[in-house]
């Protein structure tokens, strides 16, 4: 199945529109292009419309969010769901900020969200729509291991099931999950973290999976999901036998997502829940 | 002849004021410090006149436009103008939006600009004030090939006398051209457009050489033109030989650009017309 | 005692606000992971004091001003100040414009500042309120070496006292003093400076163990000064060794720097004077 997935992808070569912030864009750009989809930034009001309509998929991270682009991201939201477009939406730091949780609550409301993608803390904060979360990352108390997975699994499904839209919630185990059906991966590694943006990396590569594989949007999600693991691992890998960094690790990071459309079947670890 | 226009970027170290898109600016920054210019990145309206006026030369990038922008790129053009500083635009993705047209067709119409670099769908938006082209990308019938070379050539030519500004048509073979004299360039390879941002290093490296070398702006452009192609390919060739991928061939492109100034004798492919 | 700052940035994790220019985003957020800190990057005015708030210390860096952020740069800096966040500024290209000078005293007559770190122009600027800078490099004639080092050191005490701030200037030489004592660091290779924004992410170390550090900011200060020439100079030889070139420099500079916690034993040299 997985195959059939990754085929797709590269016969649509999916244009995706990313609203996205400053600090990863141009990761962000070249993930996609790794992943065999073709990406195109934009987020002034003037234009996002012309943007979305040209593209195939939407992305949106609020990663280093300003106020003038918050009309550009409800604008282009708009279009792609009168277009029928796949929307993920990366809340970054949601509970950071006022600012951050008023255009995901608008953007909630707005009934155009395919997928939605974010560590615990966020995603706590979507939910309760309070909470606070430190910074961009997750809080210790709040992560998903094998003594808390089922309880997670259903915390997903209910969250889906209340948002209308596919939840991806990042940690040690990470959970891709509609209102009935959850995979569990057990893709990547800590190292990870220490690198920014992969979270960011991850939205846009599974914007492209999902964008190119509409009949089946989880699945593709949890395989984009893995992908971005296992090329995590494989990066972390060869740092370790090379003794090198995280400059390093970064580069490997991509290197091996731009092979990853063979090297997936050695190493993913999808389960269906 | 060529060595001459490398040594003058050498001992100028021309200072470039980039007006540039979010997504490829730090690759471009590096890229002008590769070849041995030096770059400002700046695009707030109150202070663009002040760095140009400082600055050798102008870069004017549309990757990612903000209306807010517009201004300033007008400024600093006509300030640049002002000064016989040379500016060179890069219309990425024009034919996307009608913000990005709007800004180009005021460009041209300031009579500020010593060269347009885009690939072919792009041209084709500037010489026809209409088309459409797929996001930034070029649209796969408008390729230039051996077959059609001459036919593009005569283009090139007519366009370059209708904006009065040399013309850099990139795509399998670059041509760069003035209304009278035309070099065709056969350096590159089809992976670097699996880089984002490829497009945007090349101007800001025309933009180097041609601001150091003011008197023979067409060769500067195409030695510019075909280190970047021929730094393409040796990345890619080193990607191979060590099976590795996109990210280790992005760091690759600005290793092999930062001596180009001696490696270039060997490998590029320069043809007048 | 190096051992103990270092400890304590590994113990405190600090989380480092950084408003900071586009050009150089990404590497100063991937610099702050790699000696141990974690950054949050935000800049509009409507969510930087609720990101100050939560944040540990303060980064302001003006190298892609625009008018927009300046009333961010001096909320965000009032807020630090009310909760005794350290605030380090970075002037970068000081002289290039007058927009760029406003800032600047006005941070300065804010009395937030903890620490600023520049190059002799930027400095000079900052010392005099007048002078001008070539873009954002240092002027040649204005280069720290043994021969008027007891010069600077005195200078450094001087601009400190004047204002109320460590001060680091840069150089082949670099000076980090407060009123009173000053350290002078040996570390570095002029290589550096064909890497956009390594000032920039020096900027950023010194923040992490400052923030980390408050008790003893100038030996954290001179630290981080050196474990990020250091760095520099590891990627140096490693670049020259293989052959490469500056995109390889650029990633393995922050390969040193994410082990540097171990590393700087071997190679740091910082004089007390």
């Amino acid at each position: 199945m997985y195959q059939q997935l990754v085929e797709k992808v590269k016969n649509k070569r999916p244009l995706i529109h990313c609203i996205t912030n400053k600090v990863t864009i141009n990761d962000c750009a070249n993930v996609v292009l790794a992943v065999n989809g073709s990406p195109i930034m934009a987020d002034d009001e003037n234009e996002v419309e012309d943007i979305t309509t040209i593209c195939d998929g939407l992305v949106l991270n609020i990663g280093t969010l300003s106020k003038s682009v918050i009309p550009s991201m409800i604008k282009a939201a708009n279009k792609a769901k009168e277009l029928h477009h796949p929307v993920v939406l990366d809340p970054v730091g949601i509970g950071a900020s006022k600012l951050r949780k008023e255009v995901v609550f608008q953007l909630l409301e707005s009934s155009a969200l395919t997928l939605v993608k974010g560590n615990l803390s966020e995603m706590k904060v979507i939910e309760s729509k309070s909470g606070t979360t430190k910074g961009v990352d997750v809080n210790i108390e709040d992560t998903i291991n094998d003594d808390n997975i089922d309880q997670y699994v259903a915390y997903a499904k209910n969250l889906s099931k209340k948002i209308n839209a596919i939840v991806v919630i990042t940690g040690p185990i990470d959970i891709v999950s509609d209102d009935k059906k959850s995979y569990i991966i057990r893709n990547g590694c800590k190292e990870m973290s220490k690198i920014t943006g992969t979270g960011c990396m991850l939205t846009t590569v599974i914007a492209t999976y999902v964008t190119a594989n509409l009949n089946q949007p989880l699945e593709a999600a949890a395989l984009a999901t893995a992908m971005m693991g296992y090329s995590g691992e494989l990066a972390y890998q060869k740092i370790c036998k090379e003794n090198s960094g995280l400059g390093s690790m970064h580069m490997y990071l991509i290197d091996y997502l731009s092979k990853m459309d063979q090297l997936y079947k050695e190493g993913i670890k999808i389960e269906s829940r």
